[in-house]
């Protein structure tokens, strides 16, 4: 496995930070993942698009332009020799002198052989818990998930698999995934702010638009509930059926026809995929 | 300068963590930093409990006891060989192998030259403009200082030296002190929820009781308008007065005679602090 580290390719073991970097010190560094197939990185101008947003938004400057940073990334996946991989980059405050204001910004890739989520795992579908959280600045994808990790323990008493944050009533999003419900007048609908905009989200509403109603708006708790299907959305597990809320069964407790068709719209799309 | 790093001391530059720990994937660490006086720990004992706290709240297991930590950082103490010095214990969510679920904890105490307050800057006094945010967790000294180190440029457009979070009206703390009001009736008053309990304030909070009503409770944005002081308290800062909030002028801008009364009586108890 190999690495890019700042301005070189280096062995995944000499990935190291030294302790008075940012992330270290104040938590502050931003990322983006993409994820390969047959070596190609899928929707990797979106996830760059992204990458950039969230620098930008952390005020933290990345040394490379678009172009520069699409080929380190494809000379990584080569070196890899790996067809499904997951390719991280890391984007942190940088090795700061007092420890608290940003230095130049360190830059890490890495890329890992990633499993994603088969077709036995979209049947199985999951369960999920809501919990009251808002992150700050959503839009931005930063290191900070303390408060999806810290819910680890209630997810594994609690026997779900994943956490939805809603605020004021309004759902938001899941720690690493988007949240759609479809109506039973067979809407689908996914909220539209407090929240991460995915890629994998973004292409499902591209596909869904060609075929039915979209919307991108709140959603109340209630509404989620009395959804006929619900299902979330997330670069390792493309689309994944949502079949129980806090306990309450979501429309039969089954993978749904429309989540279904979308599914395997997404895999067509992402085998034709050629960046 | 030296470093303790899980189970060994080091030299400093070696203190490198691997981008696979928990806090380079998901910001998910804790910390306490204290500072000495004299080769001397300062409130060592208060830090340490705060620090095990923090940890276990976090669902971090520390592998040492408390004493056999204090052994540790007045071994790191000696032989850094410098009498001021900041102290940080840093718990990591260890080297995660899905970059998510903890592992096995990094532990990593530094010890550097730290500089603390003088005279002059509490003459000087500073101030601030507030801001609404919530920390999550706030109980807990976790790495994540994002939002405080996002607020850095609004800071300088603004010319403040620092933020004071407030949450629907209440005003918390400072990203790194605590908030302390003296009334017009000479009453001292500091929030009790929803912030860090800070080592210095408690401290003050045990000073001033012996000689003034104090109360922990609640503080709307317009009381601490209305304050006759206000100034805050951490450990690098000691008690500093604060002079305007958001353009508005506190008291008659100078640092008021509780605040300088109080800041005395904090320099006397360092200086006769015997750990």
């Amino acid at each position: 496995m190999a690495v890019f580290f700042n301005d070189h390719f280096a062995a995944t073991e000499n990935a190291l930070l030294h302790v008075s970097d940012l992330t270290l010190q104040r938590g502050y560094a931003i990322f983006d993942f993409c994820r390969t197939k047959n070596r190609r990185p899928l929707f990797l101008n979106d996830h760059l698009d992204r990458f950039y947003t969230s620098a930008a938004a952390m005020h933290l400057p990345v040394r490379y332009n678009k172009e520069e940073l699409a080929a380190i990334i494809h000379e990584l996946i080569e070196r890899t020799l790996q067809d499904e991989t997951g390719i991280r980059i890391l984007l942190t405050g940088g090795y700061s002198a007092d420890g608290y204001q940003p230095a130049s910004p360190n830059l890490i890739i890495t890329c890992n052989v990633v499993k994603t989520a088969g077709l036995a795992d979209f049947e199985r579908g999951i369960t999920a818990i809501t919990y009251e959280y808002q992150r700050e600045l959503p839009s931005v994808k930063s290191v900070n998930y303390m408060m999806a990790v810290w819910l680890q323990p209630l997810l594994k008493e609690k026997k779900a698999a994943d956490v939805l944050y809603h605020y004021n009533g309004i759902i938001t999003e899941f720690p690493r995934s988007n949240i759609f419900i479809v109506t039973k007048d067979q809407r689908l609908i996914t909220p539209s702010r407090h929240m991460l905009r995915g890629i994998t989200r973004k292409q499902v509403l591209s596909i869904a638009a060609r075929q039915m109603d979209v919307e991108e708006r709140d959603i109340h708790l209630e509404e989620l509930l009395q959804a006929a299907e619900t299902f979330l959305t997330s670069t390792t597990k493309r689309i994944m059926p949502v079949l129980a809320i806090d306990g309450n069964t979501i429309g039969d407790g089954k993978p749904g026809p429309i989540t279904r068709r979308l599914y395997h719209e997404f895999l067509q799309l992402e085998q034709q995929y050629n960046n």
